[in-house]
């Protein structure tokens, strides 16, 4: 059993974290910190962990750990990270602090200095279809943003062939758990519950994360315009990618550079029509491309707090450790 | 034409006022209060009301007015009322500081002193259908809660006949935006988008404002638990009511006493299933009543930010100012 | 007083009419059919009508009208338009059967032959703000389709400008009202409230109804690939439209773009950022516009129930009877 | 490895029975069936089962199978039971055809007639907690019906003690998967979105299923009011259950014969709010309880899908083959 810790436990992907590896056949979670429930057992605030984890929260993390998964805010993040490579702990942070490779692109539009330059340049980005080997390799994973995730899913295999013009419209559509669990205007129930809202028009920070991944495939940046909307769900992220093509392709064209690149893949599935309800609590996706005259628009679908944030971790904690790559994340998506 | 003021409208009462308002025949809105708004046009913060209403947020309600509307948190709104009863404007207090005539019951319940007692005594309870005439003649009206006008008047009928047992349960069902705009963990959308949350089991202020006016045609008080729970919607509350009756009844002749307790009225319209989504956005409430064996159950539904708080509030004033009762309310439920 | 009648009085577009006018000045309903609820009250069926409306279902329209809302499904409505207008009696069509001037285009995209060549010739496309004058004179008027009344009144500005460039995504998201009261498995709870669902890709009625309006501008078709998504609401669409830009411009010049096509419109309103709340249960619009660098998107956010039909039907009602445009339609959205 | 068939694989229990049993460690479904769907690969009807399960639906089951679970509806299952029965397979009826002991009661409240009044004797209701002893001796087991089990799970301890009136009031909440996959006017988006629908006011099936099994506990019939209400999520039942006492309790006491009824259980927590979010997607329960004055409140929360129906037909297959109870269903709730 390989041990291992969660910075962050009380928000919702620390929680979601340790909903995934309680049953995990090769983890034991020995410590989870929360500044505010310090104490506390964590199955008092998480009630879905009674009978499953038996500890409680602490103030700092256990060194006796194989591998730390970093859940906490942008900016704290880098902070905790460096200690814990020193010890020899490998990282997942879930954060935005390791994502984006180039200091001044972070700096631009989290606004505040990056405070461990070193290990940015090392970190790998954790999006295991795309880059699997360098995260077996790695011990520090920077875990994609979710709706970058969803975005990066439903852009590469067209971006990667070369087909497509440069500019893409983004129009992504997200669950409030996205937001995490703090209160706030936009997630009050009485202003989303029955409303469609844009937000960050332009101005999203994963917007220079999904163009930093699909420029490693072209060798220059396509030209994304990413607007994310909150919809009233809870779970879920469907990603809305529209494209023109150079050139006129059949649809049957198209679908088959989609089949081509996920072929193999557990995770990503290449469907008719991708849906939210098929993968929601799982770690799956569901892709779907359609094809109209010279116009794509490729579908991207994940429940954000798996295979857009915990799931996906625990996808490259199995890499980085040795473990079968699915281990832990065998639960089909809920379908209803 | 009739000027009136509302103190505090930035919140959901106070802007649901002016939604109202801004259409009645009879009123002009001269003045609005808000702190955080102050010397803002009123329709940049509700860009509903763009085209309707051409003010600004002031810190200070304006004296030149007949009836000023106090939509302020409980223990606020007496410090306001008595300076404008002395102006001799009439007060219609949306909060519920003058609702519990026993100022012991309003300080056990609501935690802290009453300081404005004398007034307290003459505060009329505002729900027209069973006490108009006594609103008629009032200067300060205690707008009743809106889980309270729900279940009083689903109750209301079956306790003024003397036929049931004085235990009654009411589980009540309300929507989000009677929590108000201020953002809390309950009205989360990822906590409470999926979800039924029972709260205030027992507990809840408007448990003695039920029993209160119940009481008055009783003689005694009954035993009511008062069970409020949150549903996923944005607007409406269902308020379940159980009792047993004393003697065996037929369901007609329980129906009978309730439409004999509201023929005649323009509001409340006694339905064979009462639906929230007949009375939204509208100052109608609907009531039904179903009798199993010795158990009956009775129904009321409204808008709970309109017959629940500012609507119920306008056809008050139209009973003080002597205007027609149901000037500026002529809407219908929405239905869809 | 206008005597008016609606034919198909139990969908929910009948259902609006109905409560929409039953407070109208100008207007009387004197007659509604429905083949299912033949000989029931109206407002038996429709309950917030209670109080309102004291009329029974008929089989068949009365002719003892000055105008007919005809809100039967496609296909239905050009078989009783004809003897209507024979009649004298003037006609909205609130479904598609007369929106598309073209006859070939129709018979594409509905499946169907035309029955009624004659009158679509004449037919006016019932959008106000672009076609004022030609709805005052005309008899019979082809009410916009939801989606088309959003799309059109966030994209005609630039379109009409000729800026941008001829392609343009439409990411359209609805509430579920859009679709009718008969039940189906995309509208059915379990399938569709925790999901965006997108459907008919490319291949909506109301393409070629957007294209055709906008054509109007330019003298050429614009190229538009329209995606409509369910969303979880029950009211109101928002219309994300993209746009890239022929030559750069700042966000400043576009915006005055907009701000001077709806200047002086009363149910219009270029706000920063369109709401679906802001309108909702109103027959107002709100556009907003951003540009980032060469691209740019346009929201359109209305009631699809009201400015998306029966609102909007009313509004050429008030045109083509010589009544106030507002007239009847004076309440603002809900806001909350 | 156990085999097991599903007769009846096309609606919610059956393609959730697929998704719990295809992780499952020690069974096989080697025959699931269809009519609509006959010949189709079970994971092209239900996507998320795609690459989980590699069968196609059939007409007929499989005889080669140690377990059938029934997911058709009431009525038609009490046709397929005898002859499986006949062929040594072990039999789960998920409908309602072998709840009611009493074959008078089953007809009245099911209105036909039932064919199978041997088998019916002799079925077990497959409530684990309760019964454990006579499932694992069970070739036939009733799988108890969603509602019966949130409610039953609240109200036994408290029956079983002896301390409540029979009286017992119960306003159950569910979301809209427990009506199934079929398309009704109660469960389309529009009518059920933002609505909270009582129905079935004393008339639901489950009150004879609920005062059955509780009478079994004290040997006369309580009293059931049982008050169903539809709310708009799609997974989860809340049943709140209101008593009163024989004789005055301290909350402790309460409180502590629910703690000692459910001590040991896997899957039934006693917590001080029950909570949906926290079982979602588990086969868990929760329940809490509240004692103000003379009155009592106890709630059960669940997933109608899994412990209201699927989940709770694994556990009880799980004693019935002689596995580990837990086995399969080893998922904590969602929490979010």
């Amino acid at each position: 059993m390989k041990k291992v810790g969660i910075i962050g436990g009380t928000g919702y992907t620390g929680g979601e974290l340790a909903r995934i590896l309680c049953t995990h056949p090769d983890i034991e979670i020995v410590s989870m910190t929360s500044r505010q429930n310090t104490g506390k057992k964590v199955s008092d605030v998480h009630s879905y962990l009674d009978g499953y984890l038996d500890i409680e929260f602490s103030e700092k993390i256990s060194r006796e750990i194989d591998l730390a998964f970093v859940a906490t805010p942008h900016g704290v993040a880098m902070k905790e990270v460096p200690s814990l490579l020193e010890s020899g702990i490998k990282c997942i942070d879930l954060s935005g602090d390791y994502r984006l490779h180039d200091v001044k692109t972070y700096e631009l539009w989290y606004g505040h200095e990056h405070t461990d330059v070193e290990n940015l340049q090392d970190a790998v980005y954790g999006l295991p279809e795309l880059f699997r080997d360098e995260i077996k390799g790695s011990d520090l994973v920077a875990n994609p943003g979710c709706y970058a995730t969803a975005t990066i899913l439903a852009c590469a295999p067209l971006v990667n062939a070369g087909v497509a013009n440069d500019d893409i419209f983004v129009d992504a559509k997200s669950g409030t758990s996205g937001a995490g669990m703090v209160p706030t205007v936009r997630t009050h129930h009485s202003y989303c519950g029955e409303s469609i809202i844009p937000y960050s028009v332009g101005t999203h920070r994963h917007t220079p994360e999904i163009e930093m991944v699909l420029n490693k495939f072209t060798g220059k940046s396509p030209d994304v315009l990413f607007v994310p909307n909150l919809v009233p769900i809870v779970r879920g992220i469907l990603s809305s990618c529209y494209f023109t093509l150079k050139e006129p392709m059949s649809p049957e064209e198209v679908t088959a550079i989609y089949k081509k690149q996920y072929d193999g893949e557990r995770f990503v599935h290449v469907t008719s029509d991708a849906s939210i309800s098929s993968v929601v609590a799982s770690n799956h996706a569901q892709v779907s491309v359609s094809t109209i005259g010279n116009k794509v628009i490729a579908f991207g679908a994940i429940d954000n707090l798996v295979k857009g944030a915990s799931g996906q971790a625990i996808q490259c904690m199995n890499l980085m450790l040795g473990l079968n790559e699915t281990a832990g994340l065998n639960a089909p998506g809920l379908g209803v």
